[in-house]
């Protein structure tokens, strides 16, 4: 009899995983759960051949496999279509945050359970939006060209270039992420800080922004919560994305939410790349509603060579702080995540089934968390 | 009788000036003193020709000069010899912080005012300074050009990208920026914050550091002073230079000093160029000793097109974070520095010289502040 199989689906390394033992979210590093996996009685099969559904190497194991792991970074779409070519899927991991490429709906009818590691790359997201919003508000990628390029035209730089502080910052969504972020900005002083989300934030998180503004700027109730999303767009400097993808989040930046934005203002997006309409958000910037718009998150990914975010610019030659996605999967992140997929299969492989509650996401059948804006259910 | 004149040298903003007229800074747009100098009764006469010493425009005005005004970032340097040729110069002031373009012991032989405009960027240098370890921790610079030349190769990027969390950070100076940039790392978890000053930070500051840190990550004692500065560097991850340019810090940071350092630390300079030796810094990085370096300043300025610091990269590409020196000449900062000097002009002209003591580097031929090194005096 054929062994239970596990397929892992990761980005390939080449020649860097040799050069970085710690790459260990690569293909060719494999998380280094291998032997672990095997001591197990199970298959392991790595692969980064996971376009398109249907055809790729991905879709020849579906028949068998048990458990599929992927990453945000360059993640197996877990469609409909392939969940139903996969009879004896029963666990879907992602190592990093976010399960928006697993169909959910699918997932719960056929009662296989989807988790991540969502401790593992919180703190990663939340710095790479502290960077994006420095680079944007103080217009670094204009200033390194020059730097590298040659020449010395400091008001080229200077007249698209701003200080963070006293600027009112808003972020949509206030989770773990989210709260992540706020923290890091009362520090610079911020006019006010802002969150738009279906909860409030718990009162300790609130008193602890609160008390760091007061230590350090001397300001009272820095942060507050805005019920409509409209008002808290046409006073925020900066936006800041922070909320899972899914049916209520996708397409929300569109051409009209934009217009509700203050002229001139700055917008971060490290949640995920379809909650933005990619042109609207590019034109947004190219005709100067927008400054800038940056973030690491793209659909899909990987994005092709000719992805309008790739080479939008504002009328000065700026605006434009994007990555590829990356922003997770810093090595100490790498080395987190693959920890927590070891954590998630070994409750998997001893039948526990005792997972950290924040890692599921869906059950048995149903969704675990809010936070994908299923709130009709539980 | 010809007026007295006040001599600005300003950076041009040609075409710049007109997009933005809150670029003050600029030569175009002379902090908009002009017509405060006039209604003095003095004549002002601007311009960006200010090299080389001698043969400048700014030389053909010292014979009868009275007030010198210019910035860090496209800086006059107010030599010994300009000093000379100059026999009514009474007041030089820095649109900014930062005086070393001055020849301090020149200027008390003859007693002239220097002063300049500490609070009007500290904040937009602290700024810089977080951006600029952000970027070369996480790898900014490789990512983004990734993202704009196409492909989409997460490998290449990650093997060099590090979260800050948990990273020693020290700084090299305490003062006001070096002070700020303390404050905004707290939030970011650090494992540790040293650093390496000739006095104590007052306890009041200490206090707050370690009051925020014991907020945000319940971690006690998280800032540290250290007395020697090898001791410091063998420790830190990160080393962020915030001290002035005098005789004992140029060159500071020279071959034998980065060697002091952890393997693959980053370096970070946004105070002077001339602290550090430029070809030993660039060497670190191409030689893999440091796995980065990142900062605005530059000797002299404008760099020349051959700087090394313009080009040198680390094994895997990224490890450069430069950028011309705009870090305190942001829009934001532009509107204080031209409020800070009129300010200081007010003072001179209504013969008060009652300016803040913060703003004063050497008056009746003494050093006010200890911060340049010279603390035999006073």
């Amino acid at each position: 009899m054929a062994k239970p199989k596990v397929l892992l689906v990761l980005y390939e390394g080449k020649d860097h995983a040799k050069d970085e033992p710690k790459l260990l979210g690569c293909l060719e590093n494999e998380l280094g759960v291998r032997e672990f996996v095997e001591s197990h009685g199970y298959e392991l099969v790595s692969t980064a051949d996971k376009d398109p559904v249907g055809s790729s190497e991905v879709d020849q194991h579906l028949e068998d496999v048990e458990i599929m792991i992927t990453t945000p970074f360059f993640p197996a779409y877990i469609t409909r279509e392939r969940i139903a070519s996969a009879p004896n899927l029963k666990l879907c991991v992602t190592a990093g945050v976010g399960s928006d490429h697993v169909d959910l709906g699918a997932a719960n009818e056929r009662k296989i359970t989807v988790a991540e590691v969502t401790g593992s790359n919180v703190v990663s997201v939340a710095e790479h939006v502290m960077m994006t919003i420095l680079n944007l508000v103080r217009n670094f990628v204009p200033a390194h060209e020059q730097a590298v390029s040659g020449g010395w035209d400091i008001a080229a730089v200077a007249k698209d270039t701003y200080d963070l502080e006293d600027k009112v910052v808003a972020t949509v969504g206030a989770g773990r992420i989210g709260y992540r972020v706020l923290e890091r900005l009362v520090a610079f002083n911020p006019k006010k800080l802002l969150y738009f989300d279906y909860q409030d934030l718990p009162q300790a998180a609130v008193d602890k922004l609160n008390a760091a503004s007061k230590l350090f700027n001397d300001k009272d109730n820095i942060v507050e919560r805005v019920e409509k999303l409209e008002d808290m767009l046409g006073q925020a400097d900066v936006v800041t994305i922070n909320c899972p993808l899914h049916e209520g989040s996708k397409g929300l930046f569109n051409k009209k939410t934009i217009s509700h934005m203050k002229d001139g203002a700055w917008l971060v997006n490290t949640a995920r790349g379809a909650i933005c309409v990619e042109q609207d958000v590019a034109d947004a910037v190219e005709l100067g509603k927008l400054r800038g718009y940056g973030g690491d998150v793209w659909y899909p990914q990987p994005a092709p060579d000719n992805h309008p975010w790739r080479t939008f610019r504002n009328k000065y030659g700026g605006g434009n702080a994007m990555t590829p996605h990356v922003s997770g999967t810093s090595l100490d992140a790498q080395a987190r995540y693959a920890a927590g997929v070891e954590e998630i299969l070994t409750q998997y492989f001893d039948k526990t089934y005792n997972y950290a509650p924040q890692n599921v996401i869906v059950i048995d059948g149903d969704y675990a968390t809010k936070a994908y804006g299923q709130r009709e259910k539980k």
